[in-house]
């Protein structure tokens, strides 16, 4: 079924008609206008939602870059599955479902149960990646399957009736990962996009540095999208890249969490620089390179919170303020039904 | 019965005790933590929420500030009533619940219908308050009186079993009335504070910047706040006023919008600084006064969103991200009863 083309002139003068002054829910009526466009209606509407959390461990984790060891990913996952952490709690509390993937966490040491319907267990390589440093964290074959993963998602969220999805990561090491990734893609510099992550010492943040100067200057040869995201992993950025780019080709609404989910808008977005048109930008994170990034996508966020926790956090607190962006669209009275006298003359 | 004191160090250490790096969830943990002080328990909750919005006529808008009539202020109490304004719709879609005060709205072109379980009427004065270029908007009696309508609804709030209650409002010319006794109070220029309101044109914007530096000039000798009250109005920003003294005087938290309403947390402020205890600022609008008062409170906006509506439209989108908040401390596992490695040790 294909959904009709708005442009944003007619769904701003919808937007116009309503009991407001033109303009005076700022943001909000772009994120109506944007929800509008990709939906193909003037009543657009988001009240299903969902959040998945992809989850993989990282080869990098062992050039010692994180403040917390790499066994904390599948100790998190299970964290996630019961229920416990600040994502599952989130929202229960607002109303949105989760859902979990392990897309190839370590679980060596700490058994993540059996698939559940929240919970998926995809694995494309049992241990995680390997570490960039010197070689490619995933082969281009595990590449495509942890793209493919993400793309499931976002079928199996339109099959079961969502109508909006957001997507975050959990993985110790992943501000790395993602760092050299967006380096790489950007051409900008390890000092404007590696940040104290999960919150690593002086010395540590210098040490991160110079692996991310090192790794991308080892692969500095590969220059394809893809071929960076293989070099550079890991499985849950590749998984998360692979949704993005599928929620385009399905006009389905994304929302991006931090600094590692929107390395994955990067990368998606050096594939199809049209998937912008299906993103939504959750938050602005405290993680150092975060800003850098959505300045080179030319992204507004919707939530400045100094969050850096990653686990698709933002995108759970910025769904509501997305259904109510809907709701401005498709239940405010116009000037017109409420009798209310519109501006003066001038 | 008394509620228990916390200290911000044993809630944070509560904080730091949750599954997350500490500090990672940014602001979110300072709202966690100012509900927890409020309400006195670590496991705050304020699922129950509730907005009021209050709505008043004014006799300054006879000078010519507003870009709408000033009968725009009856129509769309009506449109509250019936369901069509932004913030009804915002407040469905978020489960939040609604009430409208009249507390002196002209509605002598508007019939606006008997009382309902959501609608007050308490007309402070039928037609609204004088202007203020050359008078008192009200009298102090009419001030006590808006005042008292404002901490009822604080008191009915609690005892409908709310947890947390927005606050907001609706007046074709509140801005200039906010923009006289902010100036008043701050000794801020009328440059600072006075901005285009519903959207006025330039002559308009600097005659209603004369207004204001000509009122204030007349109102000079006022110096109490609860006269600077009086003489500047309107009835909706004393019954706000009225609603944050109360609020602290219970210790319930107590929601701000936008610009006019800050106005009345800046009158409460000056008759009780200990008042910002209980508020939350919910935003930072697009109104150009609005920044400076958030900066003289020294008041953290949660949204940023260029919100110029009123409605108390900024305090339902924040509601959602409080619940959250609160949520993080209520029910977040800990490291010891989700068995997640802490921090590796330096």
């Amino acid at each position: 079924m294909e959904k009709p083309t708005l442009t944003r002139e007619t769904i701003q003068m919808a937007l116009d008609t309503k009991t407001k002054p033109p303009g005076s829910l700022g943001r909000m009526e772009d994120l109506a206008a944007q929800l509008a466009m990709i939906q193909g209606t003037l009543r657009p509407n988001v009240d299903q939602q969902r959040v998945v959390v992809f989850a993989a461990s990282h080869g990098i984790a062992t050039e010692g870059v994180s403040a917390y060891p790499s066994s904390v990913t599948a100790q998190m996952v299970r964290n996630f599955t019961a229920g416990g952490a600040a994502i599952c709690v989130m929202c229960r509390t607002l109303g949105v479902q989760l859902r979990v993937v392990d897309v190839g966490v370590d679980d060596s040491a700490c058994d993540l149960g059996a698939e559940t319907p929240t919970f998926r267990r995809i694995p494309i390589r049992k241990g995680g990646t390997s570490s960039f440093l010197n070689q490619t964290a995933m082969t281009s074959t595990e590449c495509q399957q942890a793209m493919q993963a993400g793309a499931d998602e976002v079928r199996r969220a339109i099959a079961d009736g969502m109508q909006i999805l957001g997507i975050g990561e959990m993985g110790i090491g992943n501000t790395t990962s993602a760092s050299a990734l967006s380096a790489a893609i950007t051409g900008l510099p390890a000092e404007t996009l590696v940040g104290r992550g999960t919150g690593v010492d002086e010395a540590t943040l210098a040490h991160k540095r110079q692996i991310v100067r090192q790794a991308v200057g080892h692969h500095a040869e590969v220059t394809d999208a893809a071929a960076r995201l293989a070099c550079f992993g890991g499985f849950e950025i590749a998984a998360m890249t692979g949704a993005i780019l599928e929620a385009y080709a399905q006009r389905f609404p994304i929302v991006i969490d931090g600094f590692i989910s929107t390395s994955a808008a990067l990368a998606a977005h050096a594939m199809q620089p049209k998937v912008l048109e299906v993103c939504f930008f959750s938050h602005c994170s405290a993680e150092k390179g975060h800003k850098a990034l959505l300045e080179h996508l030319k992204a507004m966020p919707i939530l400045d919170l100094d969050l850096r926790l990653g686990e698709a956090s933002g995108t759970a607190l910025a769904m509501p303020l997305l259904k109510a962006a809907a709701s401005i669209l498709s239940d405010m009275a116009t000037f017109d039904s409420a009798g209310v006298s519109d501006k003066c003359s001038a």
